[in-house]
């Protein structure tokens, strides 16, 4: 077989420029993250095939990779469907892989427990521009904690980060699935039908109001309901009087924990914040996995015109290893689309000690060689980074490289030079 | 499908005592090896099945994790083979896929190019004790540079890196295969039978000399080569004179460049290391690895009892890629084995900041969490690390906890204590 040199279809080769800005940004967020109690933890990126494949996923469990049974186990001849052949697949997000760390470690873990991880995740998507079949993702949660001090401290935690980033211009909308509920029964949508409105709803933004109703129309709900629901959403402010507004109008739709919970978190959240950026309540924000159960939050970066980071409470998922449930609230980070911003923006990573070459004549001998070793050996106790190449025969060329690679310090050593040594 | 809590067999779920570990050592390694002018970068984990199987491996390729063909590719009625069912795999080293993204985009990096490479990769190895089917390497390579400076570098980089560990009884064992040709074609050895001769030789340490003479008798080598062989042994010192020696004795069979460059390498070593260990010329050093073609070298930890760290030249793989033979040199170390002698020796990474807890009361309101927030806030501000969970029941239990986790101040927050802020 030939040796491809191309990476697989839709994966990524990092160059040492992107490299650069993701390295960094790893330890920015790690020593964001570790200010707030968050810590560090890892999955293996093989996950059972169980696991990947237990309708938590909703789509994602569509471009599952799946790995191969080895040995006795893999029974080609007899196999009639991929997964008599498959046990294993690679992750396609880390929150089923935590729910699953959780309900394996609990009682070695502190309590609440507070996660940070990051790692890569694989989906079989079309392969498009910016974005890839294999792409890290950075999560933190926050599990055993049912309070709201979780989506305060997430919310601060993620806006931290973003700041020290000299991201300004953005807003976290922030919405409850319990507050989509309570309106689509105030409107008299019965609860088998909410997941189908909810997925309507969430095209708000790009189709509109009406665009909203006449899908919902064609989707044969009574007009009634559709009036009065889309009827709601024309009196809602985005700030906390929105979320008081709705709770005077929905009355016992809407439960006073969660209308108070709301409010807190928005009023703790403004206080409280480490850099600027603005709040909004978005009583259209859905966010698609089905697996969230209240408090749901998304970042909006406005130069971008996309979300970098979303997440929100998803109490049941847990429950489904151990057979009781366990409160969870997170929030996920778009790593790939900050880097991507980042590379844009022609962001510099801070540096760390000047950049200084040595550049060797070919005919250096031993122990010249060890006056220049010398040298580097000197410069990398004083914090430079040090690079000792031979010498090239363009080396106007090479000199012009090294320069374009950070390189400050450039020295020539030739034997003649270095005697003086 | 019922629900899997344990990570899937072999594989490891990390715990963040360990985590704490592994951050600290992939910050040290990175920041180490950018003074010698390293640069990070990255290939994707999922490898083309045909470079997985091309004979670089040796017996890793029996180990691969494979993974299966998608959509209309996938035709399991069709299948006969494990071949025809996958088209690409978990890589099992980090070596092979640098080699193609060298053949893939050398015209836009360094060169030489100086790479640093963190990463899993996977084996379908037995599972045993401190051994896992995923497990993290960590490869610094120079590809583009024919000298000896790169073998310089790679084990003056290295080096210093296991001394910021404060590692200090290890021993680097160097060779060349050049050499181990050079004195079994001295003592009458075929070359199609070297392979074989030097997977006995690699044994001297475990069977001693006559257990590597009854093996090279059994296998029917003719009794004057083997004794030939052995007696070369006999003479060698661990360190340069050593190499004169066999200079001396082996004449034409050892080229001048071959033993020039080992001492060379040695002395500059000898002069330029940045910590203090002891390198040993080792002429019964091997490496299983096939595909290297010049020196080759090894990290003894007397402590340990085994190898920590090894690498070699190997200038024929990236012409496999490419079909132009290209200078490369790697070092890689055992990134598991010292997070194992780490975590066993109790070590303890430096504090970035004091950790500070803020134990709330349940009854805490909107307003008095505020106060708590802001607190934390100033904290943060001021470097330290604040965690804020609501008091337990048993709050003699819960700080015990928390004081076990490193955490030094804790707050109790009740409404009373904090009207007065």
């Amino acid at each position: 077989m030939a040796l491809k040199k191309k990476p697989v279809t839709g994966m990524n080769d990092m160059m040492p420029r992107e490299m650069e800005i993701r390295d960094y940004l790893i330890g920015l967020i790690k020593d964001t993250y570790k200010t707030y109690g968050f810590q560090s933890m890892e999955t293996p990126c093989v996950e059972h095939i169980e696991n990947l494949c237990s309708k938590q996923g909703g789509d994602n469990e569509k471009l599952i990779f799946k790995i191969m049974k080895r040995g006795q186990k893999l029974r080609i001849d007899e196999a009639k469907e991929e997964n008599d052949l498959a046990d294993s697949g690679l992750r396609y997000d880390l929150t089923v892989p935590l729910a699953r760390y959780y309900a394996c470690h609990a009682n070695e873990l502190s309590s609440p427990f507070k996660a940070l991880q990051i790692g890569n995740v694989w989906r079989a998507d079309r392969p498009q521009k910016g974005r890839f079949r294999q792409f890290m993702q950075c999560d933190i949660d926050i599990l055993g904690e049912a309070g709201i001090l979780s989506e305060i401290e997430l919310i601060l935690a993620t806006t931290a980060m973003l700041g020290k980033l000299n991201f300004c211009n953005f807003t976290v909308c922030i919405n409850d699935r319990n507050i989509l509920k309570s309106m689509a029964a105030f409107s008299g949508f019965k609860e088998e039908d909410y997941d189908e409105v909810f997925i309507i709803l969430d095209k708000m933004d790009k189709i509109g109001r009406d665009g909203v109703k006449e899908e919902l129309f064609e989707l044969g709900y009574p007009k009634e309901s559709v009036d009065s629901y889309l009827g709601l959403f024309e009196e809602i402010s985005p700030d906390i009087s929105g979320i008081r507004y709705l709770k005077e109008k929905l009355g016992d739709y809407l439960s006073d924990e969660t209308a108070e919970g709301l409010e807190i978190i928005m009023s703790s959240v403004d206080v409280a914040k480490e850099c600027d950026f603005r709040l909004k309540f978005d009583p259209t924000l859905v966010r698609g996995q089905s697996y969230y159960t209240g408090t749901i939050f998304e970042v909006i970066m406005d130069d971008f015109g996309g979300s970098v980071a979303g997440g929100g409470r998803y109490d049941k998922m847990i429950g489904k290893f151990t057979g009781q449930d366990t409160p969870a609230c997170g929030f996920s980070i778009g790593f790939e689309r900050i880097v991507m911003l980042l590379l844009e923006n022609g962001f510099e990573v801070p540096k760390k000690g000047i950049k200084k070459a040595y550049l060797l004549e070919k005919s250096l001998t031993g122990e010249s060689v060890l006056k220049v070793l010398a040298l580097a050996k000197a410069d990398r106790e004083a914090g430079k980074q040090v690079l000792i190449v031979n010498m090239k025969k363009n080396k106007k060329f090479q000199k012009e490289q090294l320069i374009a690679e950070g390189y400050e310090e450039i020295t020539d050593c030739y034997a003649d030079s270095l005697k003086q040594i």
